[in-house]
């Protein structure tokens, strides 16, 4: 894990026009004047870490990641705070969470102080690409992925990292909105022992399709059961998810097939904090749909970097409709909602030191 | 599915030197001088197909395939037939597959047969490049990712197919060599409702890190069993897998998680020709180490593009070796290796039609 620790600038000479002030900033459409670099070699670990102009560059037809798709990814977003401060939401857990997925899928780890030292840089030198509108933010996407052109199935010898800055919009265009979501009863996201606790480009690639149907028939995103039984509940999407049920929150627990999520862990720390009884363990879409009939089910919210709670108010499963809070976002999603986006953005009290200072 | 059908050729001015008559030829690290290139992009279809030289290309850091796996791929080879021209082996097949994993990974389809022409026009142009020792081939990898600039978790808008070949030298230095295989009791490949049964990067990049535990444990490849009740035998790394028990020969059948190999419908083919018993249907790995047992499991074998057949030798399994027919290459294997490879070679009759000559 030799780095080098000194980041060359290769600065634009052209910058590119900034987006205008009521710009939508539709997701991941915009990119910003610069990007980060780090090559990887084996036998020589990571290299050459750099800071250039953000603009296409080449690939090799052979290189690994086209075939094999040996990649990994993270996503956080930094944030003008109330004092025009530029501030990051826990991204020591994004730069752990990336050397996971990295030992998952048989790629080299790195230096995560110096990563997240990097990342800054970067931010800190596209800091005039930081939207201030109330709910914008500057989306962060560092990445890895294997680069040797070789078309055997074998880890790559050769890998590279970037960091990438993408000014958003704000998720809720008008209030905190609830979702439909539809269960998924034929594809599966993915398997115990497979790649599903990883945040690696496979198991996006394979969501696609339930997707496409999903928003076909009306949902905005699917609700993964488990691989093996078909009944048990994962995940939505990109998000976790939790659900109140008489009072208790659940979630379904780390059982190796669903991400970690850091919005997740967040509000499980809250809920503790708060005195809320909350419980990470297997629950099934019957009992989800048997509380929603006995009229139990008091809300139910996804939870995620893009979105950060996400209410949900209609479930559809096995041709029944479950309607949750009156279609409503609840109290409780609420307190968390206004809680998290407010100490990211320094409305409201850090007691946990979540929130990071870029410069 | 609009195709632009004529082909324009930018002829590389400075050829590479081709690889001595004696260099080993490994798998995958040698590329030929050009490579066939079409684009897609929503609205148009596919256009502008071209042959051009081998080189890297232009990719943009937010690419979906990076990010997300959007990309799908193919394997078949082209050999020298003892005329000296040159031939492919059931090329429909692949183009098929290639379409069918396409369809999975909400991935524009392609017209078949334009891209076999395109195929052949390549394979042609470059045909010096071809080897001609015994066993070895020219290896044909078409394959197409998702180019389209945009960090959201959507199919993406625009694509890029492409063709590259590679001369590799003979599966087996030195005869037909068994294999040892380990089965995998922690990791699992691909489960129903996922993406098993598509050619895809995902599925590979998941599979390395059981490959690399089992290579450490000196075998060669992994075996894997279903993700639901970790009990059925679906498929060994890049082969499917046949077992011989009292004389009746079992293969595991198209469940949805397993790929529908091209070499695995051959050797089906064959069987039921020759009148030799063959089912396809659920195998458990306990039935195989039983049969081993009581001395009726006769021969063991994978069948894929690269080996074409290859015995098992040894399988580990929970603690327990299991050697099949003294480590060494059954009757019917070797059948079944040298009627397929002599067909491929012109060495045999083909009364199937399976080999399509490039020229
Ligand atoms: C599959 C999946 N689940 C859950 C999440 C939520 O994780 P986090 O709260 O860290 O954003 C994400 C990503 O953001 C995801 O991609
Ligand atoms: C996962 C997997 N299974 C089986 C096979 C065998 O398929 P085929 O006989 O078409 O080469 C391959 C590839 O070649 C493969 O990648």
């Amino acid at each position: 894990m030799s780095t080098e620790k000194h980041i060359l600038h290769y600065e634009t000479s052209a910058p590119k026009d900034k987006p205008a002030a009521d710009d939508p900033l539709a997701f991941g459409t915009i990119f910003t004047d610069h990007m980060f670099v780090m090559d990887y070699t084996d036998g020589t670990g990571w290299h050459d870490p750099r800071i250039e102009p953000y603009k296409p560059f080449l690939l090799d037809p052979a290189a690994i990641v086209l075939h094999y798709g040996q990649t990994v990814f993270e996503g956080l977003k930094a944030y003008l705070n109330e004092d025009k401060e530029v501030v990051l939401f826990r991204p020591e857990e994004n730069m752990k969470r990336l050397n996971r997925s990295n030992d998952r899928l048989c790629m080299p780890m790195f230096d995560e102080k110096f990563v997240l030292s990097a990342l800054k840089e970067l931010i800190s030198l596209d800091k005039d690409w930081i939207p201030d509108r109330e709910g914008t933010s500057l989306y962060v996407r560092p990445f890895i992925f294997a680069t040797q052109p070789y078309l055997g199935v074998a880890p790559s010898k050769t890998y590279r990292l970037m960091i990438i800055l993408s000014p958003v919009g704000p998720y809720y265009k008008e209030g905190v909105n609830p979702v439909k979501i539809a269960v998924e009863s034929q594809y599966v996201r993915a398997a115990v022992g497979g790649t599903g606790s990883a945040k690696t480009a496979g198991n996006y690639a394979g969501a696609m399709k339930a997707q496409e149907v999903a928003e076909a028939e009306g949902y905005s995103q699917v609700l993964w059961l488990d691989a093996k039984e078909h009944r048990y509940i994962e995940e939505v999407g990109a998000m976790n998810v939790f659900f109140k049920i008489n009072g208790e929150i659940i979630t379904p627990s780390l059982n190796g097939s669903i991400l970690e999520g850091i919005t997740r862990k967040s509000v499980i720390e809250l809920l503790i904090d708060w005195d809320i009884p909350i419980t990470e363990r297997k629950v099934s879409i019957d009992e989800i749909m048997e509380a929603n009939r006995a009229g139990t089910l008091e809300e139910a919210f996804g939870t995620g970097t893009a979105a950060v709670i996400s209410p949900i108010g209609e479930l559809f499963y096995d041709g029944e409709k479950c309607e949750i809070n009156h279609n409503e976002i609840g109290e409780l999603s609420l307190k968390l909602y206004e809680t998290i986006t407010g100490i990211q953005t320094g409305k409201v009290e850090d007691p946990y030191n979540w929130v990071v200072p870029v410069d």
